[in-house]
């Protein structure tokens, strides 16, 4: 029982060693999206180039036949960015719970891997509203049709500032009324409530607690976004998020509603904003799309397909009664993803973004084109 | 020769690569403390919060017999920091010579893995006196009843101040005139001497050498060091450590007293400080105590055992002789740890401190509550 | 297909797990050089001491038989460096299309991998001119006596700054007329043209570009860069390196000339510089030198062999014409390196600087020694 000897895999394009009883397996990798763009300059003064987009190395282990343990870390920029680092205890096939780093439950684009989501940047309302990764505690149950995950958050991976930090409560519920013959209907809900982090001034005393809410302009090569709402006086924030996917044989539907409203301190107004994207996908070749129930979204799609994509996006971060004015985007994509094997895709995104007149710059209209070699194993 | 075939084995919970013939070895794994905190204010605005206490990726290799090579560096907080980076040559099996980064030989605590320290943190004692790791080399030897290492170690794992770098001679012995029938009674003593590193101001001019000592509360989460002695007119400094190891069957007795003293240039009085910890435990469920001869130290309890832990510490870095009042601590902290298996334990800690006058915020007494989920693969 | 078994070899000290087809193969390891350096100061105070030249990670994958993946990150100095990460497409066995962040072509010592160049320091010629790794595509060909490449390179692994980023285009073609019966003739010319990226004033004003050289003296312990050209006005570089290797039996000779010029603005003249190095190798143990036609260079030496080096090197950053007067430095260093194994070397270095009025603390000449501790696996 001290020393169990492993085999060592190949599967997917990924490396494991395991033993035969399934009680231990090993594995380790990296993935690497590489990206350029070049912007069609209104107002602002775009910056055309090329970056990494995410560079990262993965240990990760299944332990002891019950637990799950990972660390993934990440790179880009030439700094250290914390990815999923958690344990997990699987209770049985179809429920978990899960400690550490990761992404708390809040729809689909959110929770779901950047490997994965259909464009090269995730939708400005997903960016604007999301929570991304915190540490926390979570419990997931998931069967055929139906997922439900419950979670509690702190506010970071450390606790630089002085005060108690900020914490979260956050459920997903999502139901698959139609899943079987490649025809798929589904609906969700999240919610979160979310206590607002202390903030201090240079001397150490506190200050008014503020929220924002921000995104880019569907870019990361241009980093500065156009969208940006500072909420003081800020107490907690509430959001949900309504979604939906629906797919027939080669063609999926997926959108979602987001909604945040901040509970401010006596003499402010409440800020409430909101956001919607809805995307369009036909697997021109490759064969159907297909359901993953564990994590209640759709699967990425095999190698050798051929995915068309467009998406519809608008985010508006001004609330007029509540006197912040943050902006709001209208965006529209068509993309083309290449699925060459297991490891390796391309993205070719062509984006139009509309501004009004409280974005950063003001009203401006700008085009941009967007492509990505990524691998990963 | 050129081409060994390697076997894949799981042993404790951690993966290796080994050939028949024990002339290679690679391994891989990582490592994960998460931490919360809660924190009964007295004068101070203590943060109770989460955090990632460590997170580590390692890598390791033994090659062509007698070198054992290692690559460990941590995570945690957003940023870089190596652990043990080295290279050792084994010369037989009761000795060894190593270069690289890694724990300068003083005491037990300061040279003990986080991974099978008793309690959450250090005691104040050694983490006000410890030297840490630095880059530089030693030759150790051991046996079943004695310990012997001695180093010679620079200042950091870089040079990026003008001037020549400090450096530091030390030496720990250690035996242990009983260690048989679960019975066991060790003593050791460590010193150190270091000199200290050039300082300059904005302008590059060479001013006054410092040398420092401060804790933190014997937590981490709250990160401010509420006793702190800044030593100015510093030229070296003397470091002297004497420990103790008692244990019957399930119970054990550990403890360390540190004295420092740093010589001074002419004008300045010499400044003294010290410092020491006791601690005791129980392993209420899991079988007898053991010795690691070949670190001269307790080895970790095994999977499935349960401990109960108590310690007493207080460090004084008050001297008014040389006109130096760092302020002294008391601690004492009760615990409890699972070793849920060879891979994660968690850890329990209620901790009392109680300061004095020239502490941060002068006299204070405080509370906390403290636990850790901690995985390493 | 969908499940392989790997099997598991160390060769050469580095361990890959592999398909028997060739169609997988997947390895992990690391570097580390510790380096220790005592200079022997003229004017300036220069600061002795030890560091982490090198602490990198690795993993790589050889993926459905035609791609290489390769991620590699450097950590010393406490901080995230990405080196190699790139993927590669094989196209045959001597030709290759690579994406990523590589060295970009240009002469010998600049794509050389540093756990081979000769010295513990690259020429400070190399040094002030190299373009070093960045973001880009590639096209390598090679056979046993010719070696063709070109890239196509941005500026960066990210695109922080506002305006676009600069591009550089570049080639290296090389031919070894002789290379049989342990005699070799190589040469090789290389060019780069790259414009200037943008920059900005602290209020996001775009202001006068610049491209500077810069070099250390032939050391990295003490960072301070004796010479140091910073060229205003610039629009554009373009640079040539002329290089050639001749060995026979166990002596060898490589010499690398490089000439830089800067085009700059109206108004502004165009700045010139050069610099030059000579190396000569003795293998007095370990047999002959041998020519890696794959990267067109000397292969390193087997294990066991001891080399005896002399290298001089002179780099002018001085243009009185263009009113740029960076200094002028001439380097000579002996050396000796012990492969001791795969794994595992040593270098010992003697050098003597010598820099001219224009040089950071004006005419001075000084010598040190430098030792390296190196392992890989």
């Amino acid at each position: 029982q001290d020393k169990i000897e492993l085999t060592t895999k190949v599967s997917k394009g990924s490396i494991s060693f395991a033993s035969e009883d399934g009680n231990f397996k090993f594995g380790f990798g990296g993935r690497v999206y590489m990206d350029a763009a070049a912007y069609f300059d209104d107002k602002t003064d775009l910056g055309s180039g090329s970056e990494f987009r995410d560079v990262r190395l993965l240990m990760k282990a299944t332990l002891w036949k019950k637990w799950d343990a990972k660390i993934n870390v990440g790179f880009a920029d030439g700094a250290v960015a914390l990815k999923d680092v958690f344990l997990q205890y699987n209770i049985d096939k179809n429920s978990l719970v899960r400690a550490g780093h990761f992404l708390e439950p809040f729809g689909i684009e959110q929770t779901e891997s950047s490997k994965t989501t259909r464009f090269m940047h995730a939708s400005s309302t997903v960016e604007a509203f999301r929570p991304g990764r915190n540490l926390g505690v979570s419990y997931e149950v998931w069967g055929k049709k139906y997922f439900y995950t419950i979670g509690l958050f702190g506010s970071d991976t450390n606790n630089k500032s002085a005060g108690d930090e900020g914490f979260s409560l956050n459920s997903r519920l999502a139901f698959a009324p139609i899943n079987s013959n490649g025809n798929l209907l589904h609906f969700g809900v999240s919610g979160i409530y979310r206590t607002a982090d202390p903030e201090f001034n240079s001397d150490g005393d506190k200050i008014s607690k503020s929220i924002r809410y921000r995104s880019r302009a569907a870019t990361h090569i241009e980093r500065r976004r156009f969208i940006d709402a500072k909420v003081v006086g800020a107490e907690n924030q509430v959001k949900l998020d309504f979604e939906m996917i629906a797919a027939s044989g080669p063609f999926s539907l997926q959108s979602e509603f987001i909604d945040a409203k901040v509970n401010r301190n006596k003499g402010f107004e409440d800020y409430h904003s909101k956001g919607w994207y809805a995307q369009f996908g036909w697997l021109i070749k490759g064969g159907d799309y297909k359901y993953a129930t564990k994590t209640a979204r759709l699967a990425k799609p095999g190698p050798g397909s051929v995915e068309l994509l467009a998406r519809y996006n608008e985010t508006d971060l001004n609330d007029s009664d509540a006197g912040i004015l943050g902006g709001k985007q209208k965006d529209m994509t068509i993309g083309c993803t290449w699925y060459v094997n297991h490891n390796i895709l391309m993205r070719f995104n062509l984006t139009n973004v509309d501004l009004d007149e409280y974005a950063l710059n003001g009203e401006e209209n700008f085009n941009m084109i967007q492509t990505r070699l990524q691998f990963a194993f």
